[in-house]
């Protein structure tokens, strides 16, 4: 297996972008990872693109041949396949880009993730989102992702393993970051009686604890280790990837505390990097709803049960903070999560971080970064570790 | 890049299921593919799926998760990934699953695809297969995955490259198979009257130049080509596979009666197994349409441009007529075009007849066999060849 490099990222703005359509913002991307990369256009020999639901959002399947055909990459018939993971897609095209190139069968590989949400009703947004619970056992008696979110809240709250304050701060940790960031759908600051008095979404979360709907997308360009140097002397390496399952359903888990397929995935990337936690310095994590912030950081081992609230609270993981930086793109809550872009995006932030060039939000010495992303309630996760060259 | 094997196959019942659920068959074709293949189930470590729609067939998206869950791999939070490129998509999940093996990432990976079509109205099915065609610049307009391909038929009969009884006998060519499968959703012989006195659907093609819409699921086991002797006496070699793409919308291609996606996809196929077209003994082609059948055996270097629509008609391409045999499985037409399960399923088929497993169908002493997958109208083509061993 061949190593892997990551030589160039592109993000759109992330917001309500109605003026814009899903092609153009999922070429806009490739275009400025491909021009960052200094790769000429015509040596990509293959693109993935990770979206959860064009087919609903935008009633537009087979969108990796509208991505092919829109970048001008079918003039020359280059390879593009789409792939779902629900919100972890675009982390799961990053996978399968990776394996292209680390097998062989193409050299210089496009991930794009893309989501056009915001065309269509909020009543249909949430719907869609919610098929990526059980649509048989869940979805279908009501459950949203937010409430099952909400059930993860409360039984973390009941067991004495975070406070509601310590739950509402992953929020406040997003928005400082999102502050800085160029890209984010919401740049502001937010103090945290302003999650705690935002209107319930479903009890205890309320409305600053529930990552937006958003349009964006994002990309990055890979190709063998060996060759980064022939065209940019800006680059990081692949380190490891790990991918895991778990039950669709929530109920089904032995417990709800902790997502069992983050904890397997962050193990097995680990010890394919040859790293333990405590080498990482900056993380992207999937806190689609505040208190996914909190099992990320546990299940990924950077603390301990019940301990990771308390690090978001005292702004131990914001800028400047402590060894570990979290979410300085402004994650899903305050950068924004078009479902399917999120996973790539957070590859790109950890990307421009290993290399320096992250601006305001630069977090100092970085040699290791990691990126997680989750499917549904931890039916799927995928975690990623780069490596500065 | 590793050599990779298939070393086992599962195919359930095409057909009109409708008290049968997605899981279920997805499931019945997965676990049939490892208990022929010899493995454990625990010794699984990825899967794929190949799906097209079912965020929109069933409201059920996240069905990687689904897929693990029901198949009791979640228990070891074993990766699975959801592949989608239209019609195409189970080729293109076979295409990854082959990569995650040849790229040493993964072991012993189940590649399945499924569709559950029929559980909405006949309407509702077509609009969403009319998604994989551009959605705002032919589907927007009225177009239709039919309409589109009676323009090529059309065309073809315009141009002298076939005559209409030459594109309905590709439908005859396919039941005269399709009666020989027991997964086959119609199993009878066909007149080609009967195809010519056929409603019409969108002149000149009629009911029985296309095929059906379905359900039925099918799955293939993968593994490095030297392990497979571990497991199994009875497998095969993926000699090569290419993936490529087109314009999404047909008016912007310089020819409707080739698509070059197949032209390059084929070439490139050959060229990585280093064997020409008449290496070739047996072939799955996508006949979603009559006239589809035409051009793939013209695109693949098989007959040259106006010569296939004859080797049909003549029976050249039917059980003990010629060289080449085509679609024993019964194709898209017979078989059934449950569109997710589909690519998977051709494959499959020629692993069997590789391995002298394909019963009535079976073709003699064949050496190589070679499956293609067509998405919309010739937007994204997956050919593979297989190597009897």
């Amino acid at each position: 297996m061949r190593d892997v490099a990551i030589i160039g990222t592109g993000v759109t703005k992330f917001g309500e972008l109605w003026y814009r359509s899903f092609r153009d913002i999922g070429i806009e991307a490739g275009l400025k990872a491909v021009a960052d990369s200094g790769l000429a256009g015509n040596e990509i020999d293959g693109m993935y693109i990770g979206n959860m639901s064009a087919g609903r959002f935008i009633n537009q399947q087979h969108i990796d041949a509208l991505i092919a055909d829109y970048s001008g990459m079918a003039t020359n018939h280059v390879s593009c396949t789409r792939v779902e993971a629900g919100e972890a897609s675009g982390a799961v095209a990053f996978k399968e880009g990776v394996m292209a190139v680390a097998s062989g069968l193409q050299d210089f590989v496009v991930v794009a993730g893309a989501e056009k949400m915001t065309d269509i009703d909020d009543a249909s947004i949430t719907s869609i989102l919610d098929d990526t619970a059980d649509a048989e056992w869940e979805a279908s008696m009501g459950l949203t992702l937010a409430s099952l979110h909400a059930m993860i809240a409360k039984r973390m709250i009941h067991d004495g393993m975070a406070t509601r304050e310590e739950i509402a701060s992953v929020s406040v940790n997003s928005h400082a970051h999102g502050a800085l960031n160029p890209n984010a759908q919401y740049r502001k600051a937010i103090e945290l009686k302003t999650v705690l008095n935002s209107g319930a979404v479903a009890t205890p979360l309320g409305m600053f604890d529930c990552a937006p709907n958003s349009d964006g997308a994002a990309a990055v360009v890979l190709c063998p280790l060996e060759r980064a140097k022939e065209f940019t002397d800006s680059y990081v390496k692949v380190a490891s990837l790990a991918q895991t399952s778990d039950t669709l359903a929530l109920f089904q888990r032995n417990s709800i505390t902790s997502f069992a397929a983050t904890v397997e995935a962050g193990k097995m990337a680990y010890a394919r990097a040859g790293i333990t936690p405590a080498d990482i310095s900056v993380a992207e994590i999937h806190d689609n709803f505040s208190v996914s912030g909190i099992l990320a950081l546990q299940d990924l081992g950077f603390y301990e049960k019940g301990k990771a609230g308390k690090a978001f609270l005292d702004g131990e993981v914001t800028l400047g903070g402590g060894k570990l930086t979290v979410n300085t793109s402004g994650g899903l809550k305050a950068r924004g999560h078009p479902v399917g872009a999120t996973g790539v995006a957070h590859i790109a932030e950890i990307t421009d971080q290993l290399r320096n060039r992250a601006d305001k939000r630069q977090v100092k010495d970085a040699k290791y970064g990691l990126a997680q992303s989750v499917g549904g309630t931890g039916s799927a996760v995928v975690v990623s570790i780069l490596e500065a060259i």
